[in-house]
């Protein structure tokens, strides 16, 4: 069955069938690789673009062993060298440039709301995934996030997620929230009020301020990133702070269901949003998360680019 | 038949059956790739540096595409990171390594003319393959363009060719007058004063300072890319002001032969050398160059190191 | 038989079977490729990350080359815009991460000392080579000169081994008079007396100030590089005095041995520690030793990644 969409900008034109669908042939691959991995389904010939125009390694890397697991060819194209930067060619050129040349599949990384729809509506043939715009999606951390829950859980069907920190300026949490409702969980936000948007409720979700009791109520502990090089102004009056009310220490968590986990996008800031003992403990499925990118990202370039199994 | 060049310079000292070697097995590996690209020509085992000392993404990404159609290992050698800049090794020492540790040949753009000659000088065993050398020559850019161009018209025979814009800075320009006038094509030039070199008929080209009257008479109608970084001093009073006299809008051309063609080495400059309307028109062969120029460089690579077919 | 070292920090707690077992590989794959490399081991669906914290081009394209000639993949991590330098990530995520996305063996390059130790009890899985850790150690570089040294002589038992130049700073120093005392030679140091560690007589060596003589008395002659980019004041007068008094010149050599032979790690300052002649004479093995070093990493990547041969 050929899978329905032609690029991957967010989850908000998925159905429920479309997660399922990612979350079976990512378990399928998974499976393959801990049999030795002879018999990946392959996509040789087809070549990837990491075209990051904000600074990125995790996710930049995490696609680039995802498409060589599957026999790609993969450009690291560099934005501060490009031509772009350089010689002034707009972005519309240089995309039908990389398409000229033979691309198969653009991964964007771009601090441009909106960057990956611009794109997808220049490009022909190639295909475009959005791996974080701006505040708005990043889809691909969602689909690895509810890959891990899934795993643990079995199903996702009536589970509560808290999320918590600087959902205002998050595309994590935009996306996962938007991921697990569809999978049938419940989500609930914390963070102080200056992290938390005006319109919460338009996202289907519950705002608990205490955060402590929203830990207390949840099965999945979702936790953000302070990320203190998007803040304009200080935001929180210090990580010691932060953590205090807002952070996940040992002592939140004993409070917290016993089939509680706990998962945050990385890179992780100990001792702000997350203490050491947390990240390390057996409850955290960060790691998990991350090994789990790689084999989504791959069943979803498998998907997109429809190779021969 | 063995390729009887040892390294790719410029192409003043090519036949025209050199020429038409390389337009014929680029055709040959198009086919190819037409039919799934399961019987290319294999350079397995064969590794090529990318020796860019001048930033240039695009020319870098299609020979490190090309090279990987091929099945060769590519190293992107990293100007600012390496040994010359940091601890101030001699570019000859530099080479003796990358040869030593097997490399087989090494692509260069340089804004050094000579470059090449001198690298090959130093190397033993490594091919060289000039990818751009200052304001002297860019002999795989002047061949996709004859490739492009000859799929086109069938044969160059007696075809006009008018390069207009920065002639004297450019190194397309330089490689496009030797190669297409060896095709048996005409080359007229056209372009503001202060961009003609004085010499101009040492290159065997006629120069029509009236860039209209060009166009028309014209059967390949090859733009240069206004490369403002290059020059010292303003040498345009505004960009709007060379579009009126030397760029070509779609006005312009209706005045042009109808089987004509525009080309451009790319990046262009929408708005100064050539209109969008004309960039983005049915007469416009620019993306077909960009597409072509990864398949005569894996033609190229692939004569230069006698692969197995 | 299994490898029986899990991390490779330097040679001190290596044996001589240990150094011999990877000298004969090294001549095992160096024959399966002048056969024309078709029965390689390999270590396919393996992942080797370069983890430069300090620039160099030679040594990390030279585990590239000899990764992928076992047929692994490669990521080059950059520091510069990586989640380290822009959000904070400590190196012990970083690790994680890479580990968790499936990294099978971290190439570490650090000015810190004791880098690959810190690394090693922080991974789980992944093995770590120590690549060069501040002025401590550089194994591999120890090794592919014993390899070439080996090569030369056959036995390297009751050989003199001169190292000469700025002992104080140079990892590669440390290395190889470890190394080359296990295999039975005999070390002398030389260099101007700033250059030289108080304790030199704990390393198991003796000081000959008079460079001239010590050339004439020994079999290698090891020069090292004068690496100003390391001294904080001026260190040696003049390039040319350095040269006058430890630098290594045709008139030098005319007193030395008929069977010695030069080597430098590289990258080499002609007309400082090695005149231009002998860089380029018969007696050196300069290049050697960098064909050497892809086969010495090649052969040291299968023993710790334990690939099918």
């Amino acid at each position: 069955m050929e899978w329905r969409h032609r690029h991957l900008f967010d989850l908000d034109d998925w159905t429920r069938e479309d997660i399922e669908r990612v979350l079976a042939l990512t378990s399928e691959i998974e499976g393959i690789l801990n049999d030795g991995g002879k018999a990946l389904p392959s996509l040789k010939g087809k070549t990837l673009v990491n075209f990051f125009l904000e600074s990125s390694t995790r996710t930049r890397v995490s696609f680039e062993i995802a498409a060589k697991l599957l026999g790609m060819g993969v450009i690291n194209w560099a934005a501060a060298s490009s031509s772009m930067a350089v010689k002034g060619e707009s972005l519309k050129d240089t995309l039908w440039t990389l398409e000229s040349m033979g691309v198969d599949v653009v991964v964007v990384r771009s601090s441009w709301v909106g960057a990956p729809q611009y794109m997808a509506r220049k490009l022909r043939r190639a295909r475009v995934i959005n791996a974080g715009d701006g505040t708005h999606a990043h889809p691909t951390q969602a689909l690895l996030d509810i890959y891990t829950a899934w795993k643990r859980f079995g199903s996702l069907e009536g589970k509560r997620v808290l999320i918590a920190g600087d959902i205002l300026q998050s595309r994590v949490a935009r996306s996962d929230i938007i991921g697990f409702k569809k999978m049938g969980s419940e989500v609930i936000i914390s963070g102080p009020g200056n992290m938390v948007p005006l319109n919460y409720k338009a996202l289907g979700v519950r705002y608990e301020p205490d955060f402590a009791k929203a830990v207390r109520e949840s099965d999945i502990i979702y936790l953000l990133r302070v990320q203190k090089e998007r803040w304009q102004v200080n935001a929180i009056p210090s990580d010691y702070e932060y953590h205090l009310s807002f952070g996940c220490s040992e002592e939140t968590l004993r409070e917290a269901r016993g089939c509680a986990v706990v998962m945050h996008p990385g890179p992780i800031n100990r001792g702000v949003e997350i203490a050491s003992e947390v990240a390390d403990g057996d409850k955290s499925l960060i790691l998990e998360q991350v090994r789990n990118g790689v084999l989504v990202r791959a069943a979803l370039l498998y998907l997109y680019l429809g190779g021969d199994a």
